[in-house]
């Protein structure tokens, strides 16, 4: 049996934990692979070198984190003939296309399943899905942080602020959680899954983003009564011959496959008319779980790869979108309010789905859901209707995923 | 550019979508696999010439369905060492294990994705993850017909009956449903699936399976309650150093990933320590989507395989597993009732989760979760209740998974 050295850069929680289920797994993957699992070395800051690393290795694993030095690392051990696995999504997110450039180059693998969906293989999936199937859409609860937090503030009621600081207290959040709660980090990964999925030049400066810190207890509660579930929602979809990339706190209704996935799970639906709708939900990423989607790639990249993916194609961004939303509206109860309110939607070509009034008086608020329309018209009414002297505080919408199929 | 040449036997529903599927999707998996796919001829009843196709191709895709001559032609393709590629269960679940051998005697691949999750990837994502995570257990709603008629009961309160004729008249069910309803079909599924994450000798026979014919739509209605959603789920589980695979009508609690998926959908839940859980949901099969799982077949077996895997090893088959139970029961309404469940119940080792009491007098009755226990001991319990004189009608019990992880 020949061996399969892998050089491992960096042993902090997962460099550890990927350590050991290397060798607690070695003999599973020579019965699948026909290949033997051996650790070459482990370079940290205190020890190990790198060049000698190089030499002795097949495939270098990147477990450094952060964009220096594990850029360089990255790119010289592609440079050099060796295949890259990685879970550095901020890597990934600024070099990610000049390093799958030069691994395009040199004919070896990178790969980078736990950069994206934590434990769940959706890069797997997408890649060998992608032949049998045109992709239509791609929809992703990517972040693990934003969907523990709208878990927590669905299930207590609690206000944002509360629950972020539940998640940091039991480490589902970071001491500095921004770029998780602004957006950003569920942009760059579908920028990442928008690539795959359409083989197209996407860059994270390409994705529209919004993030969950205006997102209150009130809009949860007052969408539980129609069946809707908010969430922060990835969504890369073709559009008028283009793409459309973008992250927005959702509303979804029961039925969608994404309205479930609870706490700090991921999950990515993927739509083609071929194929309907496939859903993979799983564990975002954590210590052992980001271990085991570290050596599932590892062994993706031991057996003989197919033709490499091409280039990237450049592709034109849309960003004016159809999309159904949800619009909140306090407002004072008298005669003609609703008329106004639905002649304003209706200039503007906004068809209304359902609408429910609750409370009287100074207390009366609109629910109004209306059927998907170009968003530029929807924000071109709700300024309009922003305008209105009888409403009471300014008007809060959210998007709405509705169910395609089924 | 060298070609692969594809043979197909029949030329149906599902084979004609192939044949177009594989024309429209040429150039893409060109484009990944980098050989161009060509369908070599069709074999059915009226035309085509068996012995010819199999000269002519380098894998042979069997559309024809049933034993026999479906088994007749596998065999002699794997023989002549072509790959295969099936949607046939009742084929697999007869013959999976000699046909198995006939693939690895000869070097060859047997796929079929499209006759265990439909579209969903479940055996492919099974095969890869196996290597990197020792899997503890598998969970599947991989019945469509029985699922869309649970959905219907609950979502309408049909009965049994009529959701059942629902689904005849609208397609998800046959003329004649058995083996679909008794859950064989469903038990023949879990048989493949066992012995694919668990590399374990397991046949049809070794699987305990009930259907779907009892249920009735009060056991939906009063679970309900409970936050309780009933599914006809498949678990192959690693017990005692055995394994245990089974179908039964289940509740699943609200946040258990199977929970939400309705319809004729099916999903899969495989858990690990390593990996927690990962859940794969999608259609069941149907005509073009099952083409395209036969597809997605057809490019895995083009791309260079890996070792295949080894021969099943044989199993202990345990049947006495742990369950935790729903116990409806409905009982005159005086006092000590309760008492004398409970002491039945703890005499057995059977311990209360949840009471609830409901109705007065001639209609009161309890609904009774337990905790997890020896299926044995919980049967034993219910023999004895099912004596109480207070009781006005036989005791109904339904199993109940729990969350595992979160």
């Amino acid at each position: 049996v020949t061996s399969f050295r892998v050089g491992l850069l960096g042993h902090g929680t997962v460099g550890a934990a990927f350590d050991a289920l290397l060798r607690e797994r070695a003999d599973a993957v020579e019965a699948t692979v026909g290949r033997r699992l051996e650790l070459s070395g482990v370079l940290t800051r205190s020890r190990g070198d790198f060049e000698e690393l190089l030499e002795t290795s097949d495939l270098i694993v990147e477990l450094i984190g952060g964009l220096e030095p594990a850029r360089e690392y990255a790119e010289r051990a592609l440079r050099a003939g060796r295949h890259v696995v990685t879970a550095n999504k901020q890597l990934l997110s600024h070099h990610g296309a000049e390093l799958l450039a030069a691994a395009r180059e040199q004919g070896v693998e990178l790969r980078f399943e736990a950069a994206v969906g934590g434990v769940v293989p959706i890069v797997r999936v997408i890649r060998e899905t992608l032949a049998a199937a045109h992709l239509e859409r791609v929809h992703g609860i990517v972040n693990g942080t934003t969907n523990f937090i709208l878990t927590e503030m669905a299930r207590t009621g609690a206000s944002y602020e509360a629950a972020l600081a539940d998640a940091q207290r039991l480490g589902y959040a970071e001491a500095d959680p921004s770029d998780d709660v602004n957006g950003k980090d569920a942009a760059a990964k579908m920028a990442i899954l928008a690539r795959l999925a359409f083989g197209a030049a996407v860059e994270l400066e390409d994705v529209t983003y919004e993030g969950i810190e205006h997102v209150t207890a009130d809009d949860i509660a007052y969408a539980r009564e129609l069946d809707l579930a908010l969430k922060l929602v990835g969504t890369a979809e073709r559009v008028d011959g283009g793409l459309s990339v973008r992250v927005h706190p959702v509303f979804l209704y029961g039925g969608h496959p994404l309205a479930s996935v609870d706490g700090s799970f991921n999950a990515v639906t993927v739509e083609s008319p071929a194929i309907t709708e496939i859903t993979l939900s799983g564990p975002g990423a954590g210590g052992p779980q980001t271990a085991s989607a570290v050596l599932g790639d590892v062994i993706s990249a031991m057996i003989p790869p197919a033709v490499p993916p091409g280039p990237a194609q450049p592709v034109e961004i849309v960003t004016d979108v159809e999309s159904a939303f949800y619009l909140h509206l306090e407002v004072a109860d008298r005669p003609g309010v609703l008329a106004q309110i639905a002649e304003l939607l209706g200039l503007q070509g906004v068809s209304v789905k359902s609408v429910v009034q609750k409370g009287l008086g100074a207390d009366a608020r609109l629910t109004i859901v209306v059927h998907p329309v170009r968003e530029s018209r929807f924000l071109a009414a709700v300024g309009l209707i922003g305008r209105l002297d009888f409403l009471r505080v300014p008007p809060r919408w959210i998007r709405v995923i509705e169910e395609v199929f089924e």
